[in-house]
């Protein structure tokens, strides 16, 4: 009886999950749509803004400031786009192979890297140009460990990948014992580099506004307070979508990433 | 034979589990300590910080400046110390019954609300003493978005616990759905009042030192940017801590849970 009742009880269980399946596939298209449009949405905004009110881009100009938009635009890209593409198609694309999965992991990360070289060197690059002092602000102490962690995340990363092609069943166990800590610093990335565009984007508003004309509230103001919005209503998504993937599937998730 | 090996699996899982657990016990240890000392040390820096350099505290005053120091300090003390304490609290002391373990959460959340109103009043008067706009900033924006998720998680635990005064087996099953949501916007209302600090600290650098003396970094950059890395490393330790218990005790977490 007590044998009978089991397999019975883990069908019924197993149709609930196909139950809920449908409901949450409902539900991720609605989040997967949301994320994709904030995700371009606000590198969109941010290039609006450069363009507009900031005069465009440039480099070995001979304006600076069209140096240093370069900073906020790829910031932007690299640490929210394309981090946050990155992270929401590693939760949300469970019917994929495994493998390709982590490959398209992989190139959304490899998009980012040359992003964040070149937003931070053109960042640098304009201070040395003005004779301002490197690494005095807050935003710049966060910007710092934010890029140390995504370098640290990135040579793990690579590093297990690689390992996945020298030897895939031999280093799995290792591999596997990665993935939470992979997982959770990866998490603490996105927040670091969504608190750098915070605080960059504030210093930015009164530089160049200054702050009598922000407390206006001009329009550039609030463009530049709609790209802080877009990046908090990013941040929601991707919290949101980590929780329930960690709610619901925690054991699966477990045991499929022993091929990390 | 397969029911006589059944209670023997179980058995060596739970010894497994006392083994991790002394291991564990060891790493709470040290986190809870490192917790506590930046979780008061951050409030602390700031108090010193006001004094030493912003001339203390007052209301209604010939000053409205002394009348702002109240802004950061009740903010950061209600938004991350004793909230702080209350999310680690909540997740940390499983050896006490969980009744109790929720009286401290609340009566640490009951702590942070004044803190939290009379901040955002102290503001609030400082501007209208001044002339100066209401809700210009991204700060203000965000600090507004953290201070309404967090009245109406205040609102949603409070109605959860009088429930549970008032028939706690019937309510148990909805009061347990209450559960993951109140955890995943608790979540969310604490990196959102993180941001919120840490954008406000650059901001109040920015007004009183200006861009030219903050790029020198004196000394009481130093003190501002240090109050950030502080709030920082405070985030980077609650999410440890959240994630190593989903980690490892989901599913018991799920049904303990069950008494919210
Ligand atoms: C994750 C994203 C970002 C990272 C990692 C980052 C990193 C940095 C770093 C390391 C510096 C210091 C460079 C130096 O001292 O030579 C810097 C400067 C600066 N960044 Fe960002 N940044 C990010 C996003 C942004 C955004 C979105 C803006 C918005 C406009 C911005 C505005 C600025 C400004 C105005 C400076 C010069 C003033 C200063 O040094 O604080 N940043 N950033
Ligand atoms: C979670 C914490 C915080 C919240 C929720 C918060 C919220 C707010 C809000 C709503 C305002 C606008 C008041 C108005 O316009 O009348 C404001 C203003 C301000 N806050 Fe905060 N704040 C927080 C922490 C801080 C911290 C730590 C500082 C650091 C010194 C700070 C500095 C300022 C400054 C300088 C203003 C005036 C300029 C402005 O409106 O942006 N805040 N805050």
């Amino acid at each position: 009886m007590t044998r009978k009742s089991q397999p019975q009880r883990s069908r019924s269980y197993d149709s609930e999950e196909h139950e809920r399946g449908a409901c949450e596939w409902c539900e991720y298209a609605l989040v997967i749509t949301l994320a994709t449009i904030l995700l371009i949405g606000v590198s969109a905004l941010t290039i609006f803004w450069t363009f507009f009110y900031r005069e465009g881009y440039g480099w070995a100009d001979d304006i600076p400031e069209k140096q240093f938009n370069l900073h906020p635009t790829l910031m932007i890209a690299g640490f929210i786009t394309f981090s946050g593409f990155s992270v929401l198609l590693y939760r949300i694309c469970r019917c994929f192979r495994r493998i390709y999965v982590k490959l398209l992991h992989a190139i959304f990360h490899a998009l980012a890297f040359p992003c964040i070289v070149i937003g931070f060197l053109a960042v640098l690059d304009f201070h040395n140009k003005k004779g301002i002092n490197n690494f005095y602000s807050l935003h710049s102490w966060i910007g710092f460990v934010a890029m140390g962690l995504f370098g640290l995340q990135y040579a793990v990363g690579f590093f297990s990948f690689l390992l996945l092609l020298i030897c895939n069943k031999g280093t799995a166990n290792f591999r596997a014992s990665l993935v939470p800590i992979h997982a959770a610093f990866g998490v603490l990335t996105f927040v670091l580099g969504v608190c750098a565009c915070l605080t960059g984007l504030t210093e930015k508003a009164l530089f160049t506004l200054g702050a009598d004309r922000y407390s206006g509230l001009p329009d550039e103001g609030v463009i530049i307070n709609a790209i802080g919005v877009a990046i908090i209503a990013i941040l929601a998504v991707v919290m949101y979508i980590l929780s329930r993937n960690k709610f619901r599937a925690d054991a699966r998730d477990m045991r499929a990433s022993v091929d990390l």
